[in-house]
């Protein structure tokens, strides 16, 4: 009987444990699976033999994982090799399955997490060896090819949606005319910055301006659209994708002589397009005007309960289980959407090939027309991917974590 | 019979309108109250004659409002002059009081609104004017005299500790070593940023080192004791107060070159700690250091639902009516604590002279001997306030909020 091995990688989100949930949950369960291993920082951890076992999980690490924001296993953001390159990559990692008698890897994670599902599945294939190879995708980005939407999206999305509701009334308790520039992540793709639209709703309207990496970043349009927005209310919301461009496609933050002191890394060189564009605010409509990085918070909090998202990233990993025992390989296991209302969705293999390096973005039809906002499609598509409230278990209050001693 | 009036001042918080309910449930109730009026914008909308009824709030908006954060009736920032030397002032609010046969007036608020109390009812008591004047303490900051916490506080320190606490398992995905600054509230008290320590539990031990105004910010100890920190384990979160000062006095924000351009207001010339404490650290130790700050959100995120918060803030405004009735004023409807295992507190009448224009800061008993770290008294103190999860409207994956139309 062949054992399951399990990794994440990439970015955390606040339900990529949810996926591994319905991984490890599964795996226990089914008579074909023997033992049920995970990896230590995805696949730096086959390559470091440091596999842990994860068959002693009970029902109630299983609810605390569900609840327990970033990677349980530990992450890692190595991209392989063509095995053209260093074929000794692949044998290392093969060896390692072979010596845990490893017959299911399945691997949660993003882009560059599908590109080594794919790598892996095309050595086996190549080399005839009988392993089944799934992804479970997970990116808070939601920019994965083929499937309706990604795991991780619709908690961040819930949080910032219901973040900005909130700053939105902290900011327009005096009685003066007021901007706050909320920035988030997204470096290409624009889906988290749209789904700040979501917080528009019958009771209030604070978001009134979107800007995102798909569509240029116009100065000058955008300054007009802030008056008009301002000529006729005191408080606006405007969301800011950290990677909105010029026309020359440069990042805004990179664009504008305003780079900070003391930050020597990549990550952190991307971030400051909200701080540009409330300069900009102020420097040419006087109005008081301040920005919020929603940083790293949008990714990890799980406190705010997404069901939808931690029940469909559950499902993600406990169906990938399945296809694995039917024989899949070299599938990613994605979504298809059957209907928005009632919201319905189903879980299927996608080919791997057709998922890894491709990066979705918002298609036209998904922004209006000036590019500052988004379409009715958009809602229709983002609304019920925040929906549903995840019963939470505290402690002291404290939210309980599954964390791996 | 006599009506009344309440009003509400100085920064938000995730329970304000908690405190608010408490009040209009109470003066819609008691027999012995005509009307119950809001002033919108707080003693502003007094001197503008902007009065709001607030009679119509039924049990949904009570609800709703208990998990609205903010100022519902909106708020002000200002000060009130001396009588002797403004006494216009005095007579256009008191005409005001008297226009709207105001026989009870509960004002919540910090600091500056308990000033405003006191004045009132110091002008009121000289002139032998009738009316209750009561105060309801509101402060994240934690640093009104006498009561021994604010609402406010609890909710977010419970939002601080629960984002520390994913933020930890965030930043440790990686095989490196990594530090992350997390910049909070407090100009002059630490309060909030030594509930970080809350964040530690027996599962988890995420934050190693507290810097708060009390204690001199002291860049060789500091960087001696994140040094030892980090040779000891992969990760820290360090909790910094943006008002953390130097030996001679000075914000650590203001005596360091790294002023940012583009923001001409006071409020955001304060931000920054955080981001000069991780330079400090990267360039000192070359560790990977990221800072976040929790910006608004940490005193508007009603949503983390703090349950023993909300439901005191609302007996603080409840109790204030009863204090109002029974011919009480000058007072700040305060806590007392009872006992802190089981947690027990009783609401008092405390006298606004003795609460109004002091600042309450963290005394050295609640700190570690260097400085840089809280001790048990605190967590004794402070662990109760956190407690209790508040359960949460929501309507289609947002917050249920009550808006003023």
């Amino acid at each position: 009987m062949k054992n399951l091995l399990v990794g994440q990688s990439g970015g955390p989100t606040a339900v990529i444990n949810a996926s591994l949930a319905g991984v490890i949950e599964n795996g226990i369960k089914s008579a074909e699976i023997g033992e049920v291993f995970g990896t230590l920082n995805g696949i730096d951890g086959v390559l470091g033999d440091r596999l842990v076992s994860l068959s002693h999980f009970g029902e109630e690490n299983i609810r605390r994982l569900k609840q327990t924001p970033s990677s349980y296993l530990g992450s890692c953001r190595r991209k392989l090799p063509e095995a053209e390159e260093d074929a000794a990559v692949y044998e290392r990692i093969f060896g390692i399955f072979e010596k845990y008698n490893i017959g299911y890897f399945l691997y949660i994670g993003g882009n560059d997490s599908m590109d080594t599902v794919k790598k892996l599945s095309a050595y086996a294939a190549k080399k005839n060896i009988n392993i089944g190879i799934i992804g479970v995708p997970k990116t808070i980005d939601n920019d994965l090819f083929l499937t309706d939407h990604t795991p991780g999206f619709g908690s961040a999305a819930k949080f910032i949606v219901n973040s900005v509701r909130q700053l939105s009334l902290d900011t327009g308790v005096y009685d003066m005319k007021s901007a706050v520039v909320v920035e988030i992540m997204g470096r290409n793709a624009g889906w988290l910055s749209a789904a700040a639209a979501l917080a528009n709703s019958e009771d209030m309207h604070p978001v009134d301006i979107i800007c995102v990496p798909e569509a240029v970043f116009d100065r000058g349009a955008f300054v007009d659209k802030v008056r008009r927005v301002m000529d006729e209310k005191d408080t606006t919301i405007i969301a800011v994708s950290e990677g909105i461009k010029d026309e020359k496609g440069k990042y805004i933050a990179e664009s504008e002589s305003v780079r900070k002191s003391g930050d020597g890394f990549a990550h952190a060189a991307l971030g400051g397009a909200g701080k540009i564009v409330e300069g900009i605010i102020a420097a040419e409509l006087g109005i008081k005007t301040r920005s919020i990085e929603l940083s790293t918070l949008q990714r990890c909090f799980s406190a705010i309960g997404c069901k939808t998202d931690v029940s469909e990233a559950f499902s993600a990993g406990y169906e990938a289980v399945n296809l694995a025992l039917r024989g899949c390989t070299a599938v990613m296991a994605g979504f298809r959407r059957i209907a928005d209302t009632p919201y319905k969705v189903e879980i299927c293999p996608f080919d791997i090939n057709e998922v890894a390096n491709f990066e979705k973005k918002m298609p036209k039809s998904m922004l209006s027309p000036d590019g500052m906002y988004v379409s009715d499609e958009f809602i229709r598509y983002a609304r019920p991917l925040i929906s549903g409230e995840q019963e939470l278990e505290y402690d002291n209050g404290l939210i309980r974590l599954e964390i791996r001693k």
